[in-house]
């Protein structure tokens, strides 16, 4: 078992190219960077990744670009939860066999209102299919995307049949009392050796995640930011961890404040990588306009806020 | 281009042998009894079809088969929307190719709160890769599982561009108030040759849709009942039109009664059929219990209710 994945962690932005295809070198050279200004890992094929947009096999293809350019598989956490119970298998089948450090899963998200008994299922299905004792499965609750959820008695039931393989939670709900129920009830209680990691859905609550007993935070931010976020993570315990807090909340606020995340995440490196076609989006989504472009640039300037090296 | 199909579809439930693979078998069988007994179409990988629980491979693996069985491609209109642009134009090129009647088309519904703008893309993206005039794409509208809804605004700009590709919609709203906004703007209304079709999404809106200019019903409940809503669709300009609505009406209830809706479906077919492996589900889906399977079906055999031919 390779050692698990703390501190800050990337949902990575997905280049196209003109024709929106996946576009692999942009995709590596973006990773690296990532790793090299404050990434612990990656989360690729998240749902800022337009995972969803993407097929299986272009998500397998771009997971096999990465590792065969050189990114190491024990810092990768790819997405692999679909709507469709093979294609989650498939897809963590794939990342177990190229020596993923773990996969960070949703439950199917089509059908809403169902119960936990069947997304219980599906999870165990997906394990016992794999039937890989290097699998480490990060739970995805994020409510306000996917419309459902993983609960309390959901995790407790998988984390009861597989402790060695329930290996954590990242919670996009945006709800810190969802957050603070999550590490009150799992946190040093798991079965398994490891314990049950908390990373936080954004950080915004980076602070408060590490203080009760988190391990870090997969977050859209950490695309554009990884070096502030880090130095926040790095710097929790330290007099200066609120400013460090806060400064990293700034840059997150400009960024949240576009009529949506994705396109602002990928307008942010078009400009400072000096490389207009990384603001390609897939339909469903749009591209921010030269007018919302600019006008978050600036914000992001006031801020003092810098890419360093992503030229 | 063949004729459009009108009247009464199924989305046609998706039969799983005992380790949850899609069963061709049964699946051929059960679409050549619908149409055998009332149904004019089958929209095959409809939400009630578990469609979304099914890899692109597994539904292309399905329509290769029923088509190979000898069941008309021009009776098929099968789902084809997904969250991936890819896998959408794939299954929907898959489809036109076979000769299929129509696709049945979802938005890519993971982001939630998307423009109309990025919806507009996605389609006509799809429209234009698959590149075939042959191609008649029907909207599926259905804002309670999909969340992510298919306005009368986007509508117009489709018809627009695209007045012979896009041929009607199925409204599974829910709401008459939405269904009567829609035929209103572009029954008649539209570019193509044949005009803008509207299905009701469930057979309890039949007889007002088809007073207000639509042209039948694409619903979950066709897969039990498809002789009785049959009747009540060529029954619709008749003195009986109100009391086959009423009749079917009645089964529709108890169908709805039970905590979901597929697992209801799938157990009447096998209580029906005499066939206990019908009740099987993907997760996270969840089958009836026992209970609740005796339960319906007293309800149901109550109202005189019967599949004729089913066995």
């Amino acid at each position: 078992m390779t050692e698990r994945l703390k501190g800050v962690l990337a949902p990575v932005v997905t280049p196209f190219t003109q024709d929106l295809a996946p576009d692999a070198k942009r995709f590596v050279r973006h990773c690296k960077w990532l790793l090299g200004h404050g990434c612990s890992g990656l989360a690729v094929f998240g749902t800022n990744s337009e995972a969803n947009s993407l097929s299986a096999e272009e998500r397998m293809m771009l997971l096999e670009e990465l590792v065969q350019a050189g990114v190491p598989a024990e810092k990768l956490m790819p997405g692999t939860g679909c709507c469709a119970l093979t294609d989650s298998v498939r897809l963590t089948a794939h990342a177990v066999k190229l020596g993923c450090a773990g996969v960070l899963m949703l439950p199917p998200f089509y059908y809403k209102g169902v119960p936990d008994e069947g997304l219980f299922r599906n999870f165990a299905e997906v394990i016992e299919r794999v039937a890989d004792e290097r699998l480490q499965l990060y739970l995805y609750h994020i409510p306000p995307v996917a419309q459902v959820p993983i609960t309390l008695g959901l995790i407790e039931r998988l984390l009861a049949r597989y402790p060695r393989i329930v290996a954590g939670i990242k919670d996009s709900s945006g709800d810190w009392n969802n957050t603070q129920a999550v590490l009150d009830a799992f946190v040093g209680k798991s079965g398994g050796k490891q314990g049950f990691d908390v990373f936080a859905g954004s950080e915004v609550f980076l602070l408060r995640n590490m203080r009760a007993g988190g391990v870090g935070c997969i977050t859209a931010g950490a695309n554009v930011n990884p070096h502030g976020i880090d130095r926040a993570y790095r710097g929790w315990e330290t007099p200066e961890a609120e400013k460090l807090q806060a400064s990293i909340d700034a840059v997150r606020k400009v960024l949240q404040s576009q009529v949506s995340m994705i396109p602002a995440l990928k307008a942010t490196i078009a400009h400072y990588a000096g490389d207009a076609g990384w603001s390609a989006v897939r339909p469903p989504l749009v591209e921010l306009t030269a007018d919302q472009q600019s006008a978050m640039v600036k914000a992001l300037q006031a801020l003092g806020f810098e890419m360093p090296g992503i030229r």
